[in-house]
């Protein structure tokens, strides 16, 4: 059988390079870069919560450092170290070894796409949970913050909005997608992309960003608070993929657009005068980047028809104490 | 009823002096001491494993925080930053409101003491599961590492050992100890000292040094295995209270000393050259500093008794996923 000890030497000990100390001590050590600002940040994944019990355990690994790495792209910050601390059901660790294999190949995969280095975490017994801790460099004074929206400036969202959270609805039940069209949602949901290289792109163009985890409006609406800004965005604007498109009348599709969550998109804004620049962005990296609205002031979101009216909306994003 | 953002407002967000940018963004942001070394650690506490489901929500705020400062400790850094990862049951969020007040002020009582700031975080719904997340300073090269125990080295523990362990078997109906046994060792349980400040100033004196969380048996086995060295100690030099030194004859009792674990003490080697200064901190610090055996050549720890000869135990540290 296998001791906490073993799980972490056979799937997760690694020798490191870019920090001064990995797994196996007290902690970790790392020497960051002088002059520079550390941007750190943690997500937690629940079973049953973010996480179907029986979802593969590789692009569960994927996914749990990717949504952290989505909090590095925000914050314009590069990606450098992770911890990681598992809670594990017994059984678990006692009768499907190949689990915790899967799981640390798709972690390592995307870690090592980015040469992001475990150096720590925390392994025990309990109901499964997975935690990751991250730890980015950014230019001192440069992060991309949610408070920095100014008036007039323009507001954009990277790739297509709401495949994850159609697809999520898909899985519940609460609509039936053709298998092609699943299949093609899917990815957004089990293994979404992380903006990261965008992010530090837009150090210097965009003046706020906020990644899309809890839904557009209710991430936009952070943007706005923080800010002390109000906004309007289009709601035919919002970009979105084909079998989106094809659905996109029925009011649970809409939500999945306003209010889904999980996608991962960067939404940030930026001064007019940068608008070419980012488009010129947009073709160098091969990511969509739509301007769907503009800041003002006051307060509060307004979503507009094609004819440019207001709608009424009964809408919120994602959180785990209401029902 | 209280939202995920709610919780954090109410209960945990304060504004920042010593970093950059606390609670509210995608991630926080710190500016480290140029030439420092950071020191990461991680520590998760699950109901049921770490903790009953009826610990005090105070104490258990005060011990989540406090086993991660101990592996500051252990490594001879200042803590300065945390980050706490919250998965809490919705029942508990709905009808024990009083849980989450209790949590944070016992967090924030020890966090005040140490002048450390909470930065950031995530509060999700789920089995109980309290994650926290350290970040402290130590000068570069210094930190105080488990490999780096010499040959001829002192092994020193501080303060007592083995009451937390006590007072656990008094729990689980193990033993039973008279009511005024039971209140001098349960501090060691609920509320342990992590040797926040000797374990800065051991840096320049010990050679290396651990925390005493798994038991001292296991985590002197740690130093020795990462040291490539063989140790002995003295069974009778091992430090502890009157109430531990009563039923020490007990096997039970003699398994909570030396391989208890949850004390919080650190073990640490030095050389003899540095006894009597350690003997100086040890009385300016008013803590027990107490040497217990000797790192020689070789590999494996040997418990002598008071006539020198080696003793044959059966006993382990504590390990989550063995029986």
């Amino acid at each position: 059988m296998c001791s906490e000890f073993d799980i972490i030497h056979r799937y997760f000990k690694r020798s490191v390079s870019g920090a001064v100390l990995g797994i196996g001590d007290d902690a970790a050590l790392i020497a960051p870069t002088t002059g520079i600002e550390l941007a750190i940040s943690t997500d937690t994944l629940v079973c049953g919560k973010h996480f179907f019990p029986d979802a593969d355990p590789y692009k569960l690994g994927y996914k749990s450092l990717a949504v952290n790495l989505s909090d590095m792209a925000a914050m314009g910050a590069k990606p450098r170290w992770v911890l990681l601390t598992l809670t594990l059901p017994e059984d678990l660790v006692k009768q499907n070894i190949a689990w915790l294999s899967g799981f640390s190949d798709g972690f390592f995969a995307l870690a090592d796409w980015y040469q992001i280095e475990l150096i720590g975490g925390n392994t025990t017994a309990g109901a499964l949970n997975i935690g990751i801790q991250i730890i980015g460099e950014v230019a001192a004074g440069k992060a991309l913050r949610r408070s920095d929206a100014k008036l007039d400036d323009d507001i954009w969202v990277s790739g297509k909005i709401g495949d994850a959270a159609l697809a999520l609805q898909h899985e519940l039940g609460q609509l039936a997608l053709h298998p092609t069209e699943i299949e093609q949602c899917l990815p957004a949901l089990l293994t979404p992309i992380a903006r990261v290289e965008l992010g530090q792109r837009l150090i210097g163009l965009a003046h706020s960003a906020i990644d899309l985890s809890d839904g557009l409006m209710a991430d936009l609406g952070h943007i706005l608070t923080a800010s002390g800004k109000a906004a309007w965005i289009y709601m035919t604007d919002i970009p979105c993929s084909s079998v989106l498109e094809k659905y996109r009348q029925q009011s649970v599709v809409m939500n999945c657009l306003l209010a889904g969550g999980d996608d991962y998109e960067l939404c940030f804004t930026a001064p007019k005068i940068n608008r070419r620049k980012i488009d010129m962005l947009s073709a160098e990296l091969a990511i969509p980047l739509t301007r769907i609205g503009e800041i003002y002031s006051g307060e509060g979101l307004s979503v507009r028809d094609a004819q440019g009216n207001a709608m009424t909306l009964e809408i919120r994003g994602y959180d785990h104490f209401r029902s």
